[in-house]
C-alpha cells in the first residue's frame, strides 16, 4: 500500500522526469542584457534537479549579480517543459554525509543569497515547479508562469519528505495561511490558473519570451524608485523569516541529515529510483 | 442600557437555546465507518453547551482517536440546528472554583488534542456554531457547513466577554487578519455564504449527510499522501500557535479565573441566564 | 538621473503639494456630534504635512477622546484633495536634533494612542492619503473613503526613505503580506477600487459628508456590544505590533537620527524642497 503510494505519486509529480544523470555542458547560463538586467539560466537537463553542483552554481551567480550591481535578475529554466524538478533525490541516496552536509549547506546559502537578495528579483516559469523549483521561484520578489498543462507547489509531503521550515516560511509569505496549510498538508500542485488566483504567481505569460518581458517589466518599475530605499526596504519586510533561518541554520542541517539516516527514507528513495529508471527506460 | 443589549444579545445570538440541561444519554457518539474514518457526534441537547462533561467526552474521544490509528475524523452535531453554542455558562455563574479550573482546564486539552492532532480532522457543521462552536470547527484542517439559515463565528464580545487568545489564534490561523479583527471585534456571526468568501469554511453542503461525504473527501484525499510526513508537516505549521498556548496555560487559566470572580460578570450571567429561561417557558 | 528620479517622483506624487507653509488657525478641530461620536478634523493647510506642532494637536486630541469617553472616534481632513500628505519633510531638513527628536517621539506617541486604543476609531478619507497619511488611515479601526482620483499608500521608497517597521507592520496588520510586500518596495499608490480590492479599504463614498455617515454607521455596530469586551479584545489583538513597538522604541528614534545625518538625505530632501517651491511658485 506505501509501495503503490510512492509508484503513484512517481507517476504523478515526476511527469518529465526521463533521465536521471546530466548531460555535462556549464549547469547555469548567467547573461545581462542591454538593459543591465541579468538573467539566470538553469540548464541541468532534463529537468534541473537540484544537486550540490548546479546549486553551488546557481549560488556563484547570485554573488555575481550582487557583485555587477545588475538592475534584477530573472530566473528561468533551459528546460521546455521544466522550470525545476527541485532537489536531486540522488543527493540524500546511500550519501556521503560529508557531500550531503555541503549540499543542504550550499541549498541554504542559495535560499538567503536569493530571498535576502539587494538587487530585485523575479522567475520566469516556464514549465513544471515542484518543491525545490517552487521554492526557488517564491524566493523571488515576483513571479510569471507560463500558461499551459504546467503546476506548482510544495509536494513534498507526497513523496514522504517534510519540507523545510524554510520551504514552509517562503510559502507562508507569499500564498495566505489557510491555503498555504491546505496546500503543504495535500502536496497539492497548483496548475497555472489556481496559483495565479491565491497569488503564488503573480502574471502569466504566453510562452518564455513573453515570462521574461513581463519579469523585466516588473524589474523597470524600479527605475523610478532610489534602489537603497528599496532594498533596505525589501530587506526589512522580508528580516522575520531570515533572522529565524539564521538562528536556525544548524538544527535545519541536523534535521536533514538525520533524516537520511533513517533506514524507512532509505528505503523509499530506493523505491522512487527504481521507478524513475523504469519510467526512463520505457521511453 | 447595559440589560437592554444582554437581552438583545440573548434574542439575536442564541435562537436555539430552549433549555439549560441535558436530558440524559451519553454525550458523544463516535463511530468508526467502514472506510476507517472516525465519526464524532456531540450530542448534548438542545444544543450541546460544552459543560465539563461533554468537554471531558470529546476530549476522551480524541485520544481514542488517535490510539486506533484512524484515517481521520469528522466532528459533527446531532442536533438539526445546532453544531454547538459554545461553552456552557452555568460552568462559569457561581462557579465552584476547583471544577471551573477542572472545566477550562480540560477546554485546553481539547483544544491542544484537535489543533495539533497528528490524524486529519474535519468539521461537518450542521447548524449554528457561535463562539467556542466555532472554536471547535476552526480547530480542524476542513470545514463543510450545512447551507441555510445558520451562522457561524466568535461572538464573545457580544455577551461581554473576552475570548482567550487560544480562540483568537485559531481565527488568525484561518481567515485574514483584517476579517479577524472585524469578526472579533464587531462579534461578526458569519452567514454560511459570508464564511465560504472568507474562507472561515471550505465547503457548503445540501444536508448533513453531504457534510459528512464531503469531510470524508477531504480525508481520503491523503490515501496517497504517507502518514507520518501529513502529520509532521501538519504540526510544523502549527507549531507557533500550539507552543505559544503551551506557554501560555498557566496565565490563560488564571486570567478565566479572576475573570469569573467579577462581580460584574457574574451579574452579567445571572441576568442572561434569566433570559434564557424566560425564552425557553414561553416555547 | 537620481536628480531626474526626485524630480519625477515629486512631480507624481505631491501634485496637491502647492505651499510649504502653514496659513495659522487651530491645526485641528475636534468636535463631538449629538450620537457622541467625535470627529476629529486635520486642518493644516493646505495639505496636513505632519510636523511636529500637528502631531501634538492630534496627540492631545486622542487622550481627550479617551478621557470624554467618546463612543468613538472618526478621522478625516478639511482639505477637498488631500488627507494628509505624510510626514512634513521640513520637520527633517538641516534639523535641529533636539527638536527631531521630539518630532520622532510624538509620531510614536500617535501611533500608539491612535492604534491602541481603547475607543473605536474610522478614518473618513476625504483625499489622497500617501505615507504618513495612509499609516494614520491604517492604524483606525475601519476605513472609508471618498471615490474619485485620490490615492493611497506606502509610497516611501520613491523618494528614497525606507518607512519605519511601525509603518511596515500597520500595513501588515491591514493587507495581505504579498500586496504589502509588493505596495511597499514599488511604492504603490492604490487608487480607491484598488484599495478597495485588497481591503486596504473597507468602503467607498460619494463625497466627505457620506465617508463620515458610513464611519458613523462602524461605530454604531458597537452600540449593542459591551465596551469593555471590545476594547479588550481590540487591545489583544493589536497586541503584537504594540508590544514590539514598545521595545523598539529607542531603536527606532535612533534609526530616524542617524537616517538624518546622512549628508546625501539631506541633499536628496534639499532637491525635492527646491521642486515642491518651483511648482508651487508656478501656480
Amino acid at each position: 500500500m506505501f509501495l503503490r503510494t510512492i509508484v503513484n505519486n512517481a507517476k504523478r509529480f515526476a511527469p518529465n522526469i526521463r533521465a536521471m544523470s546530466s548531460q555535462g555542458g556549464p549547469l547555469v547560463d548567467l547573461t545581462v542584457d542591454n538593459d543591465g538586467v541579468a538573467i539566470l539560466t538553469m540548464q541541468r537537463p532534463p529537468v534541473n534537479s537540484l544537486n550540490l553542483d548546479l546549486l553551488k552554481e546557481i549560488s556563484k551567480s547570485l554573488d555575481e549579480v550582487a557583485k555587477n550591481k545588475s538592475k534584477g535578475l530573472i530566473l528561468t529554466s533551459s528546460s521546455p517543459t521544466v522550470f525545476s524538478a527541485g532537489l536531486d533525490i540522488m543527493e540524500m541516496y546511500k550519501p556521503d554525509l560529508k557531500r550531503a552536509e555541503e549540499f543542504w549547506t550550499t541549498l541554504q546559502d542559495v535560499w538567503f543569497k536569493l530571498f535576502g537578495s539587494n538587487f530585485v528579483t523575479a522567475a520566469a516559469i516556464n514549465g513544471h515547479a515542484p518543491a525545490g523549483g517552487c521554492l526557488l521561484s517564491m524566493s523571488c520578489e515576483y513571479r510569471v508562469m507560463v500558461s499551459g498543462k504546467f503546476t506548482i507547489g510544495l509536494n513534498e509531503t507526497a513523496l514522504g519528505v517534510v519540507a523545510s521550515t524554510c520551504f514552509m516560511d517562503t510559502m507562508f509569505h507569499t500564498i495566505p495561511m489557510r491555503e498555504a496549510e491546505y496546500a503543504l498538508t495535500t502536496a497539492r500542485m497548483f496548475t497555472v490558473d489556481e496559483a495565479l488566483k491565491v497569488r503564488l504567481i503573480d502574471e502569466t505569460a504566453t510562452d518564455k519570451a513573453d515570462a521574461i518581458s513581463k519579469c523585466k517589466d516588473f524589474i523597470e518599475k524600479f527605475d523610478n524608485i532610489p534602489p537603497l530605499a528599496r532594498s533596505i526596504t525589501k530587506q526589512k519586510i522580508r528580516q522575520g523569516p531570515i533572522e529565524r533561518h539564521q538562528q536556525n541554520r544548524k538544527a535545519d542541517l541536523d534535521e536533514f541529515l538525520s533524516y537520511l539516516k533513517h533506514p524507512k527514507v532509505q528505503q523509499t528513495l530506493e523505491m522512487y529510483i527504481q521507478i524513475l529508471k523504469m519510467k526512463s527506460s520505457k521511453k
